[in-house]
């Protein structure tokens, strides 16, 4: 296909087409004639793998090209090649840190048997949550700790629906780009769903008692 | 106790107390002589409450005072009053929405007998929910919907370890304290745990397949 067709198929503008080729994060097309280029649907796929990882993920180009240098390596298996892309995606936060809300973490992990994210300065994950929990702790919620098991168990459930989800279609940039998508506005949808979770469990309990 | 010993046990600045005071958040303390006022535990619960909205819910003044009102509504189910409170706590969001994605919240909402909160232009969360699925049918994840149900399933696992986190103390302030905590704070920590959680189970499903 043509650029303008490209860009019709992906939703992409003509212009940030070009500008993605000249940035190097998608691959020129095969000339036709010396003025007109000639793609098809692998570039159609690498475009929205771009454009999440754009415009759901909000990272910069060069974030972006050092996620394609991974997600194009050869040698490495698409567990290894999604972990990448999800640190990439994961904003590292800067609040202080509270040590005991770090070791909560650490005594989760280890008994997650999550060896290989355990340290706070090397996975933005684990800083993620060692931040949240820091903040629990701040308004003197040390115990939310003891949610971390339960959440977990609920969010395996909902990790194997998005598991399946993104691999209906079956070529990697499919699969990391529903990876972007699903982790980014998943988290979303997670919230409101969250909510109405919260209302009909609480309908169930406190919903029959006179009032307080 | 004096306002000294409520500062220091809530860990709230006594000027902040003050301001509380002053804007009807906190009730009067009984006066011991002119100068001096005594506070309760009372106190110490609604002022952790007032704390909770404002530093972790990000409320205004006035938000808090409407949702004290309704808290201290006597004729009302509690399962209201965290309803009320949840809605308070959450941001409408401005973004258009596309009318096939409230469609598909309401469709989620009818399947799942949520008859009490199918309007987007009433309910907040409704309303949040239609914008996370707006965003993924703008870059052409139209089947996002079907996650909705297993999302609510794992939701509701988390759900009921949240209400019984919650209900360790009796008191209605420190619910729904425990509740501003508990939706806010856990929505970072559930995030967090999204991602570990990802993590474990494509290992589970592609950890052991050679490299694509």
């Amino acid at each position: 296909m043509r650029v303008g067709e490209l860009s019709k198929r992906s939703g992409v503008p003509v212009a940030t087409i070009k500008y993605y080729l000249r940035e190097g994060l998608l691959p020129a097309g095969v000339l036709t004639s010396p003025n007109q280029a000639h793609y098809d649907d692998e570039h159609l796929r690498r475009l929205r793998l771009v454009r999440a990882l754009v415009d759901v993920g909000g990272l910069s180009i060069a974030s972006v090209r050092d996620v394609l240098v991974a997600v194009d390596t050869r040698d490495d298996s698409l567990h290894n090649k999604l972990g990448t892309v999800q640190e990439a995606i994961t904003q590292p936060g800067s609040a202080e840190l509270d040590p005991l809300a770090v070791k909560d973490v650490q005594e989760f992990f280890a008994r997650q048997g999550a060896t290989d994210c355990v340290d706070v300065t090397e996975s933005h994950v684990t800083h993620m949550l060692a931040t949240a929990l820091s903040a629990a702790r701040s308004v003197g919620h040390d115990d939310f700790r003891n949610l971390l098991d339960p959440y977990l168990e609920g969010l395996k459930i909902i990790a194997r629906a998005d598991l399946e989800y993104i691999t209906r279609h079956g070529s990697p940039d499919d699969i990391i780009e529903g990876m972007v998508v699903g982790t980014l506005i998943g988290d979303a949808v997670l919230k409101a769903v969250r909510r109405l979770a919260h209302g009909q469990v609480s309908r169930e309990v406190f919903g029959q008692r006179p009032p307080d």
